[in-house]
């Protein structure tokens, strides 16, 4: 109902993804891999659309990753294959990732544990399958991951690769670059993945031919000319940045795909504030204490700062002085650029996604677990 | 497919209520209403859910608060009615508003603005029905409402009562109670709201009968005796409770009826630290920093610290000392209490309700706007 009406008219608060930006953003990812010489299997967990996933891989539905068995489930269903599930192999769902294994061409799982892999061992596959499996190690992320170091990563990759499991590939995740500040920085972490990662990889030798992967958007939108000796790249946040990934310096303010756009709802010369209509339900609480203009960046508006959020209002003010309510009247429209696209795409049951100021489609994310 | 299985086998993350605590809570509320001899309007806002409204309306599927319009059509399609959408009527939604309000027998709107009356006095109701308004005062909340003692509000009060307009109620939402520490405080936000109102509603005296109605759980879980001059109350969240409001003082820990279930998912000494199923996608961040424990308290040991979430991980270590990984073997379940009921609700699109340690029902929520 909404396809070929002005974004401006939207119900507010209104999710929306700007399809010329987000595609430019897959187009470039896609090239700077092609540049490696590496593959891109770029993540879900962003945007969790059909759509978005098309995109994300030229129309190929092949090589992504998921966070969720939600999603895996939800694309293998919407025709795509060659799906990782990037996520310590949960002990209640061993069963569901066996019947995406069973079914699809390439459902790979992912464990850092000798009883995540035990539990893989004891539930054969039918067809005589294997189960294809990446170990995840820890390259100074400190999150999931045996220790790159650890003599144990080495006997589990070992032992993965014995009997009715595959190791099909090395997976760290840079989320330690989340905490650089501009582009040496993230390509100094870019770089010791890699290394650390190639160094791992050597001590595999021989034990059998696996893939390598490392990922995060920061690194991944730097790259450093290291990284060409890596199998393929996972990273998922660039199709739509956001104002944390500008801040860490991945990506420059025309870069960022998504906003939320709210309306003012209220007028509070008394303690010079003005309302609108999105509080957290919208936007989420990630910006907290990150930003100098409060919980967003205000588009086109560097001077205001939403200074609160409760669950359906937003409360904005001016950085300084007195506000200039004719400037926003009553019903006027704001857009506000998220924080953490991931956390604010989350709280979306549908996206409207335009170009050039009109609407030309809805997507809906996959939730749940 | 869930229903007569043990909670301990659910899939995580898990959204759990405890239906006899919950049913506690909500006939709790309705008997200090009662003592007071004043009517219980809940707030539909922190579990969204029909089931949920129906045993905190005792059954009788009339008067609630809603905090969207997503939640007044919801409730409305699902046989409620005394519905009040207790927000600023927003510029794009007032045919909606109108659908409802013509559907119903009474479908209230609040507004704060001339703006607003405006909206509605331009849009004439069908079968001559004439708008259901309630005119929203600030008594020191600081969000949405014309200030209690300015003449502003009593204009736009008279306003209202003229035409195709009905001046239904004041309302006034005592959300400042939020940051309370123990019940004297509580009941301090709770008195001054309450005798703000009634100083307002007696300058209203000749102009039309109209309700009085304040809330927040904190204030309505320690009412005080001038609230019975009131006409109602509007409390939500005091159907699950939470941390948080463990922390202001409203409730106790064995009111809180819901927990976020987790299982680990990983083990790492080197660290001093466990991983968990559950990242913000299943508890939101909003506990950040308010916590000695974290970003939730973890049932049964308060010896933990959520100390990290990311999207779909929690990370977990001792408050102090080393981690007795051997009482938390890999696949172990994991209550998380979470600091606030609401935020975490908002990120499941299902909830397993429980009696007794068995699974009884699931209730689906609604979300959107």
């Amino acid at each position: 109902m909404w396809v070929g009406r002005p974004v401006k008219e939207l119900p507010t608060p209104a999710f929306t993804v700007d399809l010329d930006t987000a595609k430019r953003n897959a187009v470039q990812m896609k090239d700077r891999c092609k540049a490696l010489g590496i593959s891109l299997r770029p993540h879900m967990k962003t945007h969790k659309t059909l759509e978005g996933g098309s995109l994300m891989t030229g129309g190929t539905l092949r090589k992504i990753v998921v966070s969720t068995l939600a999603e895996a489930r939800f694309f293998a269903d919407g025709g795509f294959d060659d799906i990782l599930y990037a996520y310590p192999l949960p002990f209640d769902k061993v069963e569901e990732c066996a019947a995406l294994a069973e079914r699809l061409e390439a459902f790979h799982v992912l464990v850092d544990s000798h009883e995540a892999l035990g539990l893989l061992k004891r539930r054969h596959l039918c067809h005589s399958k294997r189960w294809k499996v990446w170990l995840k190690i820890d390259c100074e992320n400190s999150r999931a991951g045996l220790m790159h170091s650890d003599p144990a990563a080495l006997e589990l990759a070992k032992a993965i690769a014995e009997g009715t499991t595959e190791l099909v590939g090395i997976y760290a995740h840079c989320g330690n670059s989340y905490n650089c500040h501009r582009v040496s920085e993230i390509q100094s972490v870019a770089r010791t993945t890699t290394m650390l990662t190639l160094k791992f990889m050597d001590k595999l030798a021989g034990l059998a031919p696996s893939l390598s992967s490392i990922g995060s958007t920061p690194s991944c939108s730097h790259p450093v000319p290291e990284m060409a000796q890596l199998s393929e790249v996972h990273p998922g946040n660039y199709f739509f940045y956001d104002a944390q990934q500008l801040t860490i310096g991945s990506c420059q303010l025309e870069d960022i795909a998504v906003r939320v756009l709210t309306r003012v709802i209220g007028h509070y010369p008394h303690r010079n504030q003005l309302l609108v209509d999105c509080g957290w339900t919208g936007l989420s609480l990630h910006s907290l204490g990150q930003l100098p203009t409060g919980y967003a960046l205000v588009e086109g508006h560097p001077d205001l700062k939403l200074v609160g959020m409760t669950q359906e209002h937003g409360r904005i003010e001016p950085m300084e002085g007195k506000l200039d309510f004719a400037k926003f009247p009553m019903g006027s429209l704001l857009a506000l650029i998220p924080y953490h696209a991931c956390a604010t795409a989350a709280m979306h049951p549908l996206y409207y996604i335009h170009s050039k100021g009109q609407v030309v489609g809805t997507w809906e994310p996959i939730r749940g677990w």
